[in-house]
């Protein structure tokens, strides 16, 4: 399938159908991405108003058969957002404009908001209104919420409240061929028909754009409260999760793993960071606990601490006595990645694990990358998701461009030895452009050829996103 | 496009390439459904052993056009498993021999199972791993898994766990061409590519089926409570409902409104059973409670009724201070089905509403249905997920037969109504094929013609199900 360009003469025919100030020419903040791995092109960047815009923008694109690719806030990791210059020049359509609170609905617990809104933003809106929007990440500050829920984001409260998927409940968006889909449903139970909603989350804008989304709010929990408890080993951490679940249910928001390696990048990078202890434990996990009135998180974490002493989990701990101190934990864990981009890694995976096989991955990870070179690991992130933010470093002293000749067989171990545990290579950042030749090699092919089939019944000419998600048939 | 029946030489060609006792008779316990209204026809039943042995079935379908009739525990309420005589004669697959544990995991909260296996087995063998499956609708003991997420079964805890879909973390099935899909993930994160599985989810056996699936399992909460308190209005109810959210948080897993109908027709059809109030109420609400260790839930409702009581939002109420009072309360719910059935009703309808107009919607469903005639309405069902079952009953001494002619029009202004008002007229029993005219009434266009593409795209032939859920092009 030949695209083309979107070059003059089909940015003429927009400026006849959609208002002067919809069109921009390509600024380079819509062509750079967080990592600086991929430099985009562009056509032209639109910026509508509404969601008859975009669907005016898309079936301008699918008359013409020009690329499209839809921007939220830019800060995906891998590469969703870019398309290189290898191919025609694309339009580029960022939702930046359409940031309006559509109804919100607290007796519902529903808030229902326009994909530009900002992830922040959104959460905002949920707590003046006396609700939660649990989806919370680093880039909250920036990502919009088209984006968050088209690559599926995940972040540190997936454990209690899931992944993007699991707060929508329906979408407004426009298909490839630039007809609307009216589903922003706020009913938590609807079984008419298939599901375009989950089908569309994810698909990292290759099936449509997403205008706007409800969403589900949570209640406010009476009382939060958090721990950091030293433990001897993952296979601890995980025993320890169990016990924690057994004792306090759901209520457990966040249960996150963390690697002596990176409490060293902390003292060694921010040594104004303030740690919680004097001496570094090999591995250590944060609690974040969330509880209905009446009981103290505190009093209910040093329960926990007790029992996990006693059989012999934990050996130190600390437990937040306060607002302040609760921040303090939680901020140790909050500046890893930048410990870890001011040490400069070799390479970064962000990948998930059967929980239960997360203790062997570890050691054999290390045992394989021994074998590549003197490299040192970081391996953190969200345990009680099973999903592992595993990355790796240039040894002590060591400069990472001696890694560079090293960085695609570093990768390449890592995620051959994620697949050999059922586990999968992209958990929570999606596949964008950097993972679509993983998807190729490691990806069920009877999924492969369903996803095509489906990109080719619901975008016949292939103009979103293209490169993105979808590996080329062989 | 034309399909063959499954008839003597399609037979025979199975019969070569299957062992032999895989094929049966159409035996009629296959073409019958629990509400009689629907009678099925089949060419052959199939009892497949195996993954393999269901992809083997399907191919020979495809290649000969043979339509198919995927089969789990027949419960189903909408016709989705039953294929008339107007078509040609059916394959039948049942996956009644499928129902094999594949792997339970305590520790990562998972269980795989074959698609066979029967709902209320699933929960045993949850419980005896100590862990809750908590999907649980009135069918379980016959229901099979597979059938449950093909519909995307909901049922009494959907408020708190979600339905079957939020419950299914992978499946393994076979696509309409006879392709195994290996997608049995135990992963809580996986970004990898468009979800496939909640596309099969819901589809109603039209795109493929289930052979087996990896669920969530959740702690067993440690404490349990049930109340039962009257309220003034449904609005009562709902106002009731934010205020134990407050307070009691995602702790509350159901969240019952029952009408004084109910209680009615409990008191006329089942006198025996034992109902909390002497004077009926209005209106009540069944309230059940899981918590973690450290609180008592009868506690809990007490402190919820008091401050209930003070907001004018309760009158009276009953809280169980023992398992049995527990069982007995839940008992009145569980029987309301049971009362309905042996009134015998005009027309049941299993809707949802945004919560915060269902007040709106059964004050206006009263005045359009008096003025079609004199009819009984039980309006009752899980208030916290939206989700109403609003059952239409002769008036008292009437039969249901002098209601025959007013029948089409009573669900007519029950789904338009619904519609009105941004529901949706199948909220967990799903479309089979009662409810196709619905969808195509009532769906928006732009899904409808998603649905048709994806349908083609994985089922070129068209052989699943047909005649279920997809409602045909004009």
């Amino acid at each position: 399938m030949t695209l083309n360009p979107a070059d003059t003469g089909f940015v003429d025919h927009l400026r006849a159908v959609l208002p002067a100030d919809t069109l921009r020419p390509a600024e380079p903040r819509y062509l750079e991405e967080p990592r600086g791995r991929y430099h985009g092109q562009a056509g032209v960047i639109a910026l509508p108003r509404s969601t008859e815009e975009v669907a005016t923008l898309l079936r301008a694109a699918h008359t013409a058969r020009v690329p499209v690719v839809p921007y939220g806030g830019g800060t995906g990791l891998v590469g969703g957002q870019i398309m290189g210059a290898a191919g025609p020049a694309p339009l580029v359509i960022s939702l930046e404009r359409m940031t309006a609170l559509r109804g919100i609905y607290p007796q519902e617990n529903v808030i229902a908001v326009e994909a530009g809104m900002i992830l922040a933003d959104v959460q905002r809106a949920a707590t003046e209104a006396g609700r939660l929007f649990p989806l919370s990440l680093a880039a909250e500050g920036t990502a919009r919420i088209g984006g968050t829920l088209a690559t599926n984001a995940g972040g540190v409260n997936v454990l209690r409240y899931g992944n993007a998927r699991d707060l929508c409940l329906g979408l407004e968006a426009v298909l490839p061929t630039g007809e609307i889909w009216h589903g922003l449903s706020r009913l938590r139970k609807d079984n008419t028909g298939y599901d375009l909603r989950n089908l569309l989350i994810g698909a990292e804008g290759t099936l449509g754009i997403i205008t706007a989304a409800s969403l589900k709010l949570s209640p406010i929990p009476a009382e939060q409260g958090t721990a950091m408890l030293t433990v001897a080993s993952p296979a601890a951490a995980i025993d320890l999760l169990a016990m924690a679940r057994d004792q306090l249910g759901e209520t457990i928001s966040a249960f996150e793993l963390i690697h002596r390696q990176g409490l060293e990048f902390l003292r060694e990078t921010l040594p104004d960071l303030r740690l919680p202890f004097a001496e570094l434990p090999d591995w250590c996990v944060l609690i974040d606990l969330g509880l209905p009135k009446g009981r103290s998180p505190a009093d209910a974490l040093a329960a926990l601490f007790e029992t996990a002493l006693d059989a012999g989990l934990c050996a130190d701990g600390v437990i937040a006595q306060s607002e302040a101190q609760r921040q303090a934990l939680w901020s140790v864990r909050e500046h890893i990645p930048e410990g870890n981009r001011r040490i400069g890694s070799v390479s970064s995976h962000d990948i998930s694990i059967p929980i239960s096989r997360i203790p062997d991955f570890i050691v054999e990870g290390g045992k394989r990358l021994a074998a590549l070179g003197d490299m040192r690991i970081n391996c953190f992130g969200h345990l009680g998701d099973g999903n592992l933010h595993y990355n790796v470093f240039p040894a002590q002293g060591k400069d990472r461009r001696a890694y560079e000749h090293l960085r695609d067989e570093v990768k390449r171990c890592v995620h051959d030895l994620t697949h050999e545990y059922d586990g999968s290579v992209s958990a929570e950042h999606g596949v964008g452009r950097l993972k679509v030749a993983d998807l190729a090699r490691y990806g069920d092919p009877v999924k492969l050829a369903a996803m095509r089939a489906i990109k080719q019944a619901l975008d016949p000419h292939g103009i979103m996103n293209p490169g993105a998600v979808v590996p080329r048939a062989d």
